[in-house]
C-alpha cells in the first residue's frame, strides 16, 4: 500500500479523527456491532474484540464536563477522572453513550471508586489489576481476563473462540509492530516529522475502529515519513514525554516543548510506547494467558515496584538519544506524583540527562507557566 | 481484677501511653524482643506477635516532620501518609527507629508509593491487599499472609508454630472482645464517659507491649464506668465518627464535637470499631486462613465495593442511636473522599439521620472554621 495523501493531510485526518468517530460509532451500532468503551492500556481490547465488538477509547481529555463531575467527585482528584466521569454523567461522550459495555480496572485509588459512581447509571464491568506484577498476581489477572471474557460473552450472548482470539492477537501485534515502525523514524536526527503530527497518528488511531486497516496505514505512513525525509532539517533538543496519558487538553504540553524550539522524539506513556511495546505471544495454546502475561506488565506507576518502567525509560532514551525528560503529572495523581522521585534520580543519576517535572490538570490556565519553564528546560540542554 | 485508679487518672494514662512507651519500646529491645513496626489495621499482628515480637503502630498522626517529607513526597497527599513518612526519614518516631521490621499494605496509592521510598532506607515489607473481598482475592491476600509469616520467621530465625499463632489469635480476640465491651457503654444515654476519654482508651493501647494484660484491663475499666454510671449526666446529641483514621492531631475533630455540646459514642474508623470488629475463627486447624479472612473483610475505602462499611455503619447507628453522623476525611485521600458520595447517600436516606463530611488535615489552622461547621450541625440535631 502506498499512501496517496500528502502527510499534513494524513497528520490532519488522524487529529479529526475523534471528532469524525463520533458519527462513525453510530454507523458501527446501526450496523448491530455492539461497542465497547475503554478508559485504560490495562484493557485486552483482543477480548472484546473477538467477541465482534468495536473497542473505543472514551472521552477524557477535556475539562468541558469536569464542574458536571464535581457535584459528586471530590475537586482535588486527576483531571483525567473528572472528566470521564462528567462525560459520563453528562452523557456528552457519543463513545460512551453508544458503549453497551464500558471496562474499567482498579488501577487507581480515583478510578476504582469513580466506576462505582458510574456503575450506577451504566454496564460497568471493572477488572481487578493487582498492585504488582508477581506470579501470584499473574494468576489473578489471569483470572480476572478469564472473567471478563465471560462477561464479555454473556453480554453479547456469543462465544469467544480461541481461533478468534488468536486472529484478534495477531491484528494488535500488527498494530503495535506497526506503531514501532512509526516510532523508529523518530531516532532520525533531525527527526523526519514533529512530535505533534507523530502524535495525532497515536491519539488519532485509538477512536479508528476499522482497526484492520491500521497496520498496513501505519507502516506506509512510516515509509512516506522516511521518503520525504529531509536531512536538513533544524535539529532540535530531543525530549521524551513520560508520566500520566497526554492527549487533548494536555497536548499543551507537546506544544509547549516543540513551539519552544525542542522535538518530542518518544511518548514513553499510555499514548505512546506503553501501549504498543510487548507483544501478546502468539499460538501458544492458552491465548488468554498469554493476555494476560502481556498486560500485566506494562510499567504504569501503579505497579509497586513498577521496574517495566524504568527498563522502557532507557530504552527509549538509548534509541531516540534523548537529551531531556519531561515528565507529566496530572494534578493529583499520587502514585506518577510520587514516583517522580525516583524517576528524577534514574534520569539525571543513571541515565545522566536533565529532567523535569511537570505538574498540570485540563485547564489552559497555565500554559504561559508551562512555556516558561519549557524554554528554560530546553535551553539548558 | 478491680480498678484501683480513679477514671480521670486511668484516661490520662492511656492518654499518655504513646509518650511513655517511647521508653518502654527500648526496654523492649534491651530486653532482645524484636519489635514490628506497623501503620494499618489491615496488618495481622498475630503473626509478628507469634514470632514473639512486639508490635506496634508507628508514629503518623502529627504534621512535625511534614516538611521534611514534603521534600520527597509531593505536598498534595494526605496528611497521614506524609506523617509516617517524614517521621520515618527523619528518624523522629522511636518505634520506628526501634522496629527491626516495617510491615505495609497496598492499601492506597499514597501509601503504596511511599513504601517504595522508605525500603530504601528501612527493612520494610509490603503485603499485597487486594481491591476487593472476593473469593479470588481472599485467595491472594492468603498467601500475602504466608508470605509474611515466612518473612517474620526468617527475620527473626524463628518458627511460628500453629500452637503459637492460636495463643495470639486468642489473645487479639479477647481484646476485641474486651473493646467491645467498654464500646457497649456507650449505648447508655446519657454515656458513661465522654466521647474523648473513651478515644483516649482506643488511641493509647495501640502503643502498649503488654498486650496480654489489655483485655482484663479494658473489661475493668468498663465495669468501673458503668459502676460510676450517673444517670443524670446531660444528653447531649450522639455522634458516630467515621472515615479515615483519627488521632494526635485529628483529635480536633472529636473536641470540636464535644466541646459543642455533642458526644461521639462510636468510633466507626480505623481508631475505633474496623479495628476490633469481628474476630478470628479459634481452633479451626488453618489459623492463617483464619487470619487472612478476618483481616480482608476490614472495610475500609479502599475496597471496591466496601460493603462492609455500610453494614458495619447501619448497626453502629442503630446500636449507639447515633443522632448524626461526621465524616472526616484526610486531604487527598481519594478513596474516602469518593465515598462520602455514597455514604452521604446511605446514612441520609437509607437510615434517614444528617450528615457532615469535613476534610482536614494535620494542622491545627482550621480549628475555627472546624467549629462552626460543627456547631452548625450539631444545631441542627
Amino acid at each position: 500500500m502506498k499512501l496517496v495523501k500528502d502527510l499534513p493531510e494524513v497528520f490532519e485526518e488522524f487529529a479529526e479523527q475523534r471528532k469524525n468517530s463520533f458519527l462513525a460509532v453510530k454507523k458501527v451500532k446501526d450496523n448491530g456491532k455492539p461497542v465497547v468503551g475503554m478508559y485504560c492500556t490495562y484493557f485486552p481490547r483482543e477480548i472484546a474484540q473477538a467477541a465482534g465488538a468495536a473497542t473505543v477509547s472514551l472521552c477524557s481529555t477535556s475539562d468541558e464536563t469536569t464542574a458536571e463531575a464535581e457535584k459528586e467527585l471530590p475537586k482535588n482528584l486527576c483531571p483525567l477522572i473528572k472528566s470521564s466521569y462528567g462525560f459520563a454523567i453528562t452523557d456528552k461522550c457519543p463513545f460512551f453513550h453508544f458503549s453497551d459495555l464500558v471496562i474499567g480496572e482498579t488501577t487507581c485509588d480515583g478510578k476504582k471508586k469513580m466506576y462505582e459512581l458510574m456503575a450506577r447509571f451504566k454496564a460497568v464491568h471493572v477488572m481487578q489489576l493487582p498492585h504488582n506484577q508477581s506470579e501470584d498476581s499473574l494468576d489473578l489477572w489471569e483470572k480476572e481476563v478469564i472473567r471478563v471474557k465471560d462477561i464479555v460473552e454473556e453480554k453479547f450472548e456469543t462465544n469467544i473462540t480461541e481461533e478468534r482470539l488468536e486472529e484478534q492477537i495477531k491484528l494488535e501485534n500488527r498494530i503495535r509492530k506497526a506503531f514501532k515502525k512509526l516510532a523508529s523514524t523518530m531516532a532520525y536526527d533531525p527527526t523526519p516529522m514533529s512530535g505533534y503530527d507523530y502524535f495525532k497518528v497515536l491519539f488519532g488511531s485509538t477512536f479508528r475502529f476499522d482497526r484492520e486497516n491500521l497496520p498496513e496505514e501505519l507502516e506506509s505512513l512510516a515509509d512516506k515519513v522516511m521518503e520525504e525525509y529531509d536531512e536538513t532539517r533544524e535539529k532540535k533538543p530531543r525530549i521524551l514525554i513520560t508520566g500520566c496519558p497526554i492527549g487533548g487538553a494536555t497536548e499543551k504540553v507537546i506544544k509547549a516543548v516543540e513551539d519552544n524550539g525542542g522535538v518530542v522524539v518518544s511518548y514513553e506513556n499510555c499514548s505512546g510506547e506503553k501501549n504498543y511495546d510487548r507483544f501478546v505471544e502468539e499460538n501458544t495454546g492458552n491465548p488468554l494467558k498469554a493476555i494476560a502475561k502481556r498486560y500485566i506488565n506494562i510499567g504504569c506507576s501503579v505497579m509497586s515496584p513498577n521496574e517495566n518502567r524504568y527498563k522502557l525509560l532507557g530504552e527509549l532514551i538509548d534509541k531516540y538519544k534523548v537529551d531531556g525528560v519531561l515528565d507529566m503529572e496530572l494534578q493529583s495523581c499520587h502514585t506518577y506524583a510520587i514516583e517522580t522521585t525516583s524517576i528524577r534520580k534514574y534520569i539525571t543519576e543513571e541515565k545522566n540527562i536533565p529532567y523535569i517535572s511537570l505538574e498540570t490538570d485540563f485547564s489552559q490556565a497555565d500554559i504561559g507557566q508551562i512555556n516558561t519553564r519549557v524554554q528554560a528546560f530546553l535551553e539548558m540542554l
